[in-house]
């Protein structure tokens, strides 16, 4: 089946990370593909990635970075496809850097910015499903579900304190 | 024309801010509906607005809210359509606060934040737009005009330096 | 006996926390409930938990989250008992974030917000007390015999030193 | 009638911002006194005024400071009544050194610590309130009422948007 | 005479600072070409720029972004000239975004960032002029001679105390 | 021989930092006493210590402490010694919250601040003796002494590298 | 009278903050002398005042300086008596900057490090005072008379609430 | 064969940070020395340093330093000569205070600043070769070669995600 969402990322340390917004996916059934893009080491690749990314029929691009993180924002110059940027927890400043720079556009071009870590790159798989989930009423039906059952699992574990 | 986009924030304060995101929507001819709805003074308002949210056929929902902003958040919680939060500029932490309690959503609910203040709003309008483009192709079309548009602008505009 | 103070908390995971709530509230007495309540997760249970607090004999709420930590606010909005607040200490970003989302309410609904982490736990379980201190002699003698212990503590410990 | 709350305060500059805890408390009907005592220039009236503020009859003591804060956590340190701790905004670093001068306590003295600045005072006299209403079905009674007029005014201002 | 030196940023309200690059390179009698190129709105641009700019006889590329700045380090990643990032000051946060987007690069390829706001940009016109001095003897004597000049007014400046 | 400095801490578990303000004043002989005092658990202790201070022949005060560290600054409300201030690394924040307030004392009761941590302790240590030195060229000499040392060791440490 | 203090700085500009160092200083009847040295603009004027300051009868040095604050650090480096170090607000970063930059000094030479702007220059002035009265009851007495006077000061402002 | 590059550094701590700038030198052939020169405890070793830098043949300097980071700027002050400044990851503020004491120089005396620990350290050599290629187009080629190496092995990353 033909990916819906792109999940990209600057370096292949940021799997650790990443994987997350896959395994959201996965666990709702969206077909994606996921791939190693730098803004700053593969830039050509990167505007051509974005640039074709409609014509190649995704719908949501998930970008995670760390540090100056600029590849959120750079891509989503270069399309009008909503794109959802993954603060990566940086070794320095926690990711603190990470978040500014990719959730502080400039008015003009939005990136959609989740949490900093594995928080956020779950989310980033949701939100992107989320958006799938406006026209497709069978994933909005999955999300329900997967809400239905965190709300589950929260109700019986009061018994696990203490 | 049914609303596609819901525009909240917490107080009539926060309209200086959130005007920008209708301005963006207003732009590109997308119909919306605006409201206050406070997380802290109308919680009920604010849960029954999320609940009923998709079935009254709203596609996306913005929320704006300051300081300990609540609002984005608890909506998400309610309502499986995505959730654009603004993290409107705080009088007294310049809407650090705003954002760190808007984007640090934990694993499972997302709201995807913007640019703290006017910048934020305007991209919460765009990105909005940008959703509803997945499937919209006229709207894609409208977005990349206007992209089109704010290139020629900065091309234009060396002439006014010094 | 009936509780007389509420511990909740938005995920097992920050019971490792909130324990230290309940280890103050058992070593003066004072009969509690503890329960797993989550704002994003749970939020209906978290309406129905906080409009029914006062009814049910409950007295003061303590209420611990991270991140994006919408609990303690969120129930507040929904009581007027005092809700007190516990940042727990986030993984990325140490509880800064925690600690804005809950201490910088609006006007209107307070939050009685204590230190990340242990400290404020412990503090908490504390404050709740002093509350029922107010009215209540028994407790006050109590409070007044521990502050009386940490003080010997103190005095003995300088031959610790080197 | 004998005062249950003390508003007490580092400067007269403070009063600026303390004002709208004693607002609270007026609107609430709720005697109070209100105070200078300095933790860096009156000590020893600090100390004296702690000490003897649950024998004068006081229930709640709400102290506001700026900078290095340390009037809230100092008398904290000489009473067992419950402590509101509100952050004043200071010149160079917006509040944030006052916040976390007050709110990080070490465990065994709580301070209740409420919002930076304005919202933090009007919410320290609520605070102050709602810890009263735990026994007081008077005052419980007037705090649900406010609560309901809040809740009538954000429902009637969405007509003043734009 | 050819411009050795361009003197770049995102939108002509970056000017305001930016010029103070300029006069430092017009102090110092360096030739420079200025330009609004925005990595946002006008990212195709921005690469044919840098792609050109060793090409073009320019030796150093002084580049001024706020916010999510990523103009400089976009500019780095598509050319080996050495790239100085000027962070303006930003609306909400001060310029601290600004900076942290700027100077945190990824191992591979740097941007010699300078102070926020006007001195950085009077810097980042120095640095330039250093740079060139490294073989051109000329430019290193009209810059000793700045510094006996700044070391001047200081020496008489004693007297304006009081 | 009569202690001419105090080495004073909130609790033993800040000894792990003080202790190299004490084994400053070891290095360059000068007699000390070393002391838990907490400014919240033993509120009177620290007021008595401090207000006996001169009159006992004590010469500086060195004060350490962390969180919401009140100690170095109260201490020097209740002397007119000068109070060294060192701010202990704390869990949560990392000694932010210790520094500021330390450092953030409002015009009228200064207090000398070290860096956070086992440098501020270790400086602590240095700035008592270097006081002590403005009357007694012994000390004055020793620190002279204790420079050239230091000086050498890094003369001779560029073979280490690599 | 020979001068027993001076007080420095790194520019004109800062005099709008240092005076109130001078004003403490002439309140307390210590004769100083007020200099402009700029670490970054007159190192070698820097490093002969820091270096002869000891010779010519000087016991203290107060430094002030704001953004990347070299010059209380250099300074105490080339001299053994004690540097007060004042962070004077930056304009971009509120003194955040003069801040770290003054007080997080490695271990081996101290600055004692007041607060930000003008109460940190008032108090850099009492604290060389506080330095002086060690060996010097005179001003011991004038430096209580001080104190007493604020506390009275304080005592009689209750009045002026409200 | 002659230095071209001087690397230096506070302490020999700091060469576990700094031998990545010499690794990027060595990598791409040119010439450097490295050397422990300290600010604080080498002032006059430093000055001398800064003072002979261009007489001795060298082009670029590179200093790397800790917490209150002086060895940049106050190299930088000695010299006209480009300085870069490394903020090494300090023991408790993570380098933000590196970073901040090293990039916000005063207007007049600029220090080019790169990303805090590691990945500044590296970009420190490839910056200073960059500055050479601006007239060695030998060095300007090897650039281009690394640059397409780091190109290539992003491309075939990819196939490494999960």
């Amino acid at each position: 089946m033909e990916a819906q969402v792109a999940v990209i990322m600057g370096s292949t340390s940021d799997w650790e990370t990443m994987q997350y917004a896959c395994e959201s996916l996965d666990e709702l059934g969206i077909p994606y593909l996921k791939k190693v893009v730098s803004a700053h080491r593969t830039p050509d690749l990167m505007f051509e990635f974005a640039e074709q990314a409609r014509k190649q029929g995704l719908k949501v691009i998930i970008a995670g970075a760390g540090g100056a993180a600029h590849l959120p924002g750079m891509v989503a110059a270069k399309t009008t496809l909503p794109v959802i940027g993954v603060p990566v927890q940086s070794r320095t400043l926690n990711g603190l850097d990470s978040l500014l720079s990719i959730v502080q556009m400039p008015g003009g071009v939005p990136v959609a910015t989740t949490a900093i870590g594995k928080a956020g790159a779950t989310n980033a798989g949701l939100l992107a499903a989320q958006m799938l989930s406006m026209y497709d009423l069978d994933i909005a039906q999955r999300l329900a579900d997967k809400r239905e059952q965190m709300r589950q699992t929260v109700m019986e574990s009061s018994d696990q304190l203490g």
